[in-house]
């Protein structure tokens, strides 16, 4: 990455309070809303648009339904007063919501995508992104996952559902990419962030 | 599975010559094609719908773009008069086309996919049937993976990626089942396949 265009939005998807509990497992990457709180930091210093999803669960029992506290966004990512919410259902930002109208509404065509799952809604956002022709990174570093089990029983830990997640969609829907080069590439065009 | 509703499309995706291009490198279940057109045959003689879905593709020097003899659907699963074709320039088969528009028009709410490859097409568009409310199949000895690099340049064997594909999609997206489950649900529910 050379340099990251002014109109990118970093598009923050459910850091909720909810993927603190226990049912979710082991995650990897303990540092992520670390990261995304210094990305979130250096977007508003350089007035880039922050683009929230609050995702609001209609399972039965999630911590994640919309009368659970667990919907609640986590502390690293509260949105501002003026920075637009998206609230879904399912896992892809783009299905039920009003974010592709209001991408293409606000002419920005490029997506920097950070937070929770890997595997579930930010590689599914990442897809849909990719596919609806929007320009894509996903951070690695900003992002995490919990382990899982597969339908013959076998069991995968946090690190390589992460892994692999990722490289299922680098080159292919997005361009995988740590923070500090976005982070660099953010100095480099505005000149101080 | 107890039973498969009489109205379940089975959805092929990119099920084209193009694929035995060695630029896509190793692939796993070598017996894909086999088991895609032993359900096709039961879809076929049940009279249950079929919808083909051909990638053509836009990427400079594609094996799959339109001109370009790979294009053309493998002949284990080519498409009888009648049945719908969906053609799509990127990976979910519910973008670009008229996909969901047909599955709502014929009152259709679920959907078995099989076709190529795990990671990319048929997980996309298993995503978005399941996010669009569709009850989702995906079969997993009906689909087949290549290997990738991920993005810090690790490799992955084509059994790691559609394994650990299938994982992500499971119990989330979609069930993951093998064929013949699906097989035994035809009989029980229609009687002679």
């Amino acid at each position: 990455m050379d340099t990251l265009p002014n109109k990118s939005v970093l598009v923050i998807i459910d850091v909720q309070k909810g993927f603190v509990d226990p049912r979710w497992g082991r995650r990897n990457n303990p540092q992520a809303e670390t990261v995304m709180a210094r990305l979130l930091a250096a977007w508003r210093a350089s007035n880039r648009p922050v683009f929230h999803v609050q995702h609001l669960s209609v399972m039965p029992g999630s911590p994640l339904r919309p009368e659970n506290p667990g919907s609640a966004f986590k502390d690293e990512v509260r949105p501002l007063e003026g920075e637009p919410i998206f609230q879904k259902h399912v896992n892809s930002a783009f299905i039920g919501t009003g974010l592709e109208a209001r991408l293409r509404a606000d002419g920005y065509d490029t997506l920097v995508i950070i937070g929770l799952t890997t595997p579930h809604c930010v590689s599914t956002t990442a897809r849909m992104a990719g596919n609806l022709g929007f320009r894509t990174y996903v951070v690695s570093d900003a992002t995490a996952a919990f382990g899982l089990t597969g339908p013959d029983g076998r069991e995968y830990s946090a690190e390589e559902v992460h892994a692999l997640s990722l490289a299922t969609i680098h080159n292919e829907f997005a361009e995988v990419i740590e923070s500090r080069f976005i982070l660099d590439a953010m100095e480099t065009h505005s000149g101080a962030v």
